[in-house]
């Protein structure tokens, strides 16, 4: 029986699911495409970022999918604590950043990672709301741990603990959001977590387009839209300073822009700007910093 | 003869100047002053911020006086190569975003790190232009040079050359702005320079007056805006990514306000913005990549 590598079936997988992700989040906006950005890079591969700016719903949206091989520079060899510099990694990422702020900024990201003598999978999807709305993180953690239920029992709750920890902004002492569930390192069971991955994957559409449909008729106020603005600037703080895929990116020389289209499109940095005037915002400012269970 | 200690002279003379400073800076806001935030560290010490917001020149800006002392982090010990943990640091910051793009960025900070059995002065001066204006640059560069040159000849050129190479973003390939003097471990002759020092602080105002002066009343277009808004995310890379000083400050857990008081009020990330699209902004990008002479 003649079976393609599971590298070959990740990246194929990961690229199946760039479109179907694409394709449902066209479905609101039925006036503008996401645009391909294909690059290549230096060192060995490439990738295609699928781009969408100044939508209706989206502000920003960048889904990319990467197939990037080569040699690891030293620094991220002694890191990973690596016997052979060489790597191949694939993977899908994606971060939406909707106009109004009653809709959530989401965050996912799969991928594949492997060296001559091992391999692993990595990944998370997560939640970064400026309103509160309790609904919503339910419905989202619910279908998250649906497709963690069909791997293993217990997997969702570990890894939506690892999500909080990983997630976690240490110098403001909050959580990057509402969190989700992250996962890394997972060199066992390649085959099986292959099928969980798949899962996590084919879920997420249904994990964050029913909060988009819900919401995105929503008026807002101008507080609620600067306290967006605001939180934003923890986006960046979190991504620029502690993300290890972001920071992972720029070391390997990666697509600058494709990198950093994880970044919002507007952001405001005040002075000391007091998070918390309204009860929403006291709410949604103390799940950030105590990390509930959603279910 | 009783001589008060090199720490006790430092941190008098940056406190002085702070209050030179903002007065100097307040000329230009007759309506409105820089407020007072008194901050302690829990560790040890404390400072007090000076922040102005919404000016009718600075959009924001902070001129930060500190005296922290301690145990500092192991991390941090390591990278020093430390035989103590235990330090004192004296320093003044100062980061002004002006609103309009004619009138540049500036940066300056002093400090004195004082361990039991070293010590050393660092410190910097730069400046982010937005447009084009080689009068300013050079003015700039030009009286920087003179106070380093009353230190001793070739200095300037040592210094102008640090300040290229440590305000440089190595995942765009260019500098943050058009550079100034940048110095750092500077622990022979510390009496000598000390005086340095002086001479460096008490120009600030010298060499960035006058251009705020000159290009105030200039108006701007919507794409020179723009442009300005966006570079303003390159500042925030550098920043976050690189600053040693950001990164040091919240690894010491300092005051987070007044560290991130660097960061511009309102910053535009787009995805792979054009960043030479006038005349003027080619000239300043080719200069971000190849750093020039101004003198």
């Amino acid at each position: 029986m003649s079976e393609t590598s599971l590298k070959d079936r990740a990246s194929n997988y990961f690229g199946k699911l760039q479109k179907e992700i694409v394709a449902g989040l066209e479905v609101f906006e039925p006036r503008i495409h996401f645009q391909s950005h294909l690059w290549e890079r230096p060192g060995g591969g490439g990738g295609e970022s699928r781009i969408l700016s100044g939508g209706k719903i989206f502000e920003k949206a960048g889904v990319n999918l990467s197939l990037v091989h080569g040699d690891l520079p030293s620094a991220i060899q002694q890191k990973l604590n690596c016997k052979s510099a060489e790597f191949f990694a694939t993977g899908i990422s994606l971060v939406l950043h909707p106009f109004s702020p009653k809709i959530p900024t989401v965050h996912a990201n799969f991928r594949y990672f492997e060296q001559p003598d091992r391999a692993w999978f990595g990944g998370g999807v997560d939640l970064t709301p400026y309103v509160y709305a309790e609904e919503d993180f339910m419905h989202f953690h619910g279908v998250l741990k649906e497709a963690c239920n069909t791997y293993r029992s217990g997997v969702y709750a570990k890894f939506k603990k690892e999500c909080d920890t990983y997630f976690f902004i240490p110098h403001r002492n909050e959580t990057r959001g509402v969190g989700g569930i992250f996962f890394d390192y997972q060199s066992e069971d390649l085959e099986g977590f292959f099928k969980f991955v798949q899962k996590c994957g084919n879920s997420f559409l249904k994990a964050y387009a029913p909060i988009v449909e819900r919401n995105k008729d929503l008026s807002f106020s101008e507080r609620e839209k600067k306290f967006q603005l605001l939180r934003r600037g923890r986006y960046v703080e979190f991504n620029l300073i502690y993300d290890r895929g972001t920071l992972f990116g720029l070391q390997t020389r990666g697509n600058i822009e494709s990198i950093l289209m994880s970044l919002p499109p507007v952001v405001h940095y005040d002075w000391s700007p007091d998070m918390e005037v309204t009860p929403s915002e006291k709410k949604l400012m103390e799940s950030f910093r105590t990390p509930r269970d959603w279910i």
